[in-house]
């Protein structure tokens, strides 16, 4: 039976790998690599030296392939993600039906960890319910954009025995500061922090994190807000993309 | 100046190593490594597992110390964690005196990864904040249980572009299933996901993850209650300890 390997390779910085995930990437017959996009290419690069650096199986071979673009002039965003995915159900299925023999193993390479705001575990399961070609699969993971921001900013996610929130720049304003305390913003493309009005507010904001160009900006939020807009204007304009992500937090440990 | 190292080891797993941590404890004079009770003893032994498997420099020792006991008779929780961290801050100073020269680097091998419900980062700023020793610091990231938990279920933590909860035992009937679809339940001492009642709530379930006695069940919460307590049981009565995590979900992707 085929196997999928759907392989966490951490957030931009190569060490981010673990020999879990190293040990998965060398049992792979086929190591899939998406393309498309400036951003793509860049993170495509990361992806290449990763194997560059850990892929010591000589058996094994890369393949490309391009990911269609979600069209995201769809009124409704989740009938444009839920075509989006039809769409790369069906480019998986023809990769491991070409690819892998029948008792080949494909790993993915999957950035930061396949279960945050990653679909490639939805999208093998929708290949596995359409039925066309059996395999067996599993989830290794990897080190989240998120741990990288905590991790450069030297601080806890959560305040003592508190919850916290992951969610989006779309979402986050529902949440913070209202009915949140500390809320992990991803996916935001409209910079909605810079809307959040709590003089109490605390951000700590890293793009690029891992790589050589990683930016990290912290302090009250009303303080940063515009040193964080003209860092980020600027920092996409010279990349011609940016991935970045931030915590929102008001309160302090060992507050009731 | 001193150094320390606060690197994230993994969730039980030794292969959850990254080779940014692995590099990280190499670097190390000194492997700080907690001890104290069934659970710490088996923890420390995963711990003296990743030593022997990654640490190749031999100038490096490791050092044990005794972690004091909270004192949960306290009628104030967030009082009795503050002093125990204070306790914990007197004899970290106390190693690093004693056991780094000026220039000495110390590692501390934390469980998962740093930023996420544990005290290591927190209690090394009160050593710093203290003042009686001088010394900088780093963090690096580690696999966390909750991603050891995706990964063996195999699911997305998110609903399609919807934010998440993590939070604990205490805290998770506040949220979830009236204000949160998905939440990421740790630190539950009282099984907290026996008392809710909600036909649609499915529970990911897991114990013990990465190490050998892994125990995972998942299905609808009302179907899986009694199962997960009595698997619960009889494992904590086998071990003399049990580490568990769950996430509760309710909805589906691609619903508005
Ligand atoms: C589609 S999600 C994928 C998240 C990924 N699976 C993870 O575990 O971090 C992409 C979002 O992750 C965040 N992100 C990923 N890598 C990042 C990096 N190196 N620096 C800053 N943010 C990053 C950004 O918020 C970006 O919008
Ligand atoms: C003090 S917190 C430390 C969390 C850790 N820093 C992490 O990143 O996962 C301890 C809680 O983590 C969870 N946990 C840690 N390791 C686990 C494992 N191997 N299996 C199941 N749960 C685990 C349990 O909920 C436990 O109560």
């Amino acid at each position: 039976m085929r196997e999928i390997l759907i392989v966490g390779i951490g957030s931009g910085n190569p060490e981010h790998m673990t020999i879990q995930a190293i040990n998965a990437l060398n049992k792979a017959d086929v190591l899939f690599i998406p393309t498309k996009g400036a951003k793509k290419v860049e993170l495509a690069d990361v992806r290449r030296d990763i194997i560059r650096r850990y892929v010591t199986n000589p058996q094994s071979r890369t393949v490309e392939y391009a990911v269609p673009e979600r069209r995201s002039s769809d009124p409704s965003y989740m009938r444009s993600v839920d075509e989006w995915h039809a769409a790369i159900t069906r480019i998986y299925e023809e990769l491991f039906l070409s690819e892998l023999g029948e008792d080949g193993i494909g790993a993915f390479l999957v950035w930061g960890d396949p279960m945050l705001y990653d679909s490639t575990i939805r999208i093998i399961e929708r290949v596995t319910a359409a039925g066309r070609v059996a395999f067996d699969y599993s989830v290794i993971p990897g080190i989240t954009s998120l741990q990288a921001l905590c991790a450069s900013h030297r601080i806890p996610l959560n305040l003592v025995g508190k919850p916290v929130e992951i969610t989006t720049g779309r979402r986050v304003s529902q949440s913070f500061p209202l009915a949140s305390e500390t809320s992990a913003v991803m996916l935001d493309g409209e910079q909605a922090f810079a809307k959040i009005d709590d003089p109490d507010a605390m951000i700590y904001w890293g793009a690029y994190l891992g790589t050589v160009d990683e930016i990290v900006i912290s302090g009250r939020l009303d303080d940063k807000k515009d040193e964080i807009l003209a860092t980020r204007a600027a920092a996409r304009e010279r990349h011609g993309w940016i991935m970045d992500i931030y915590l929102l937090r008001k309160g302090a440990d060992f507050e009731q």
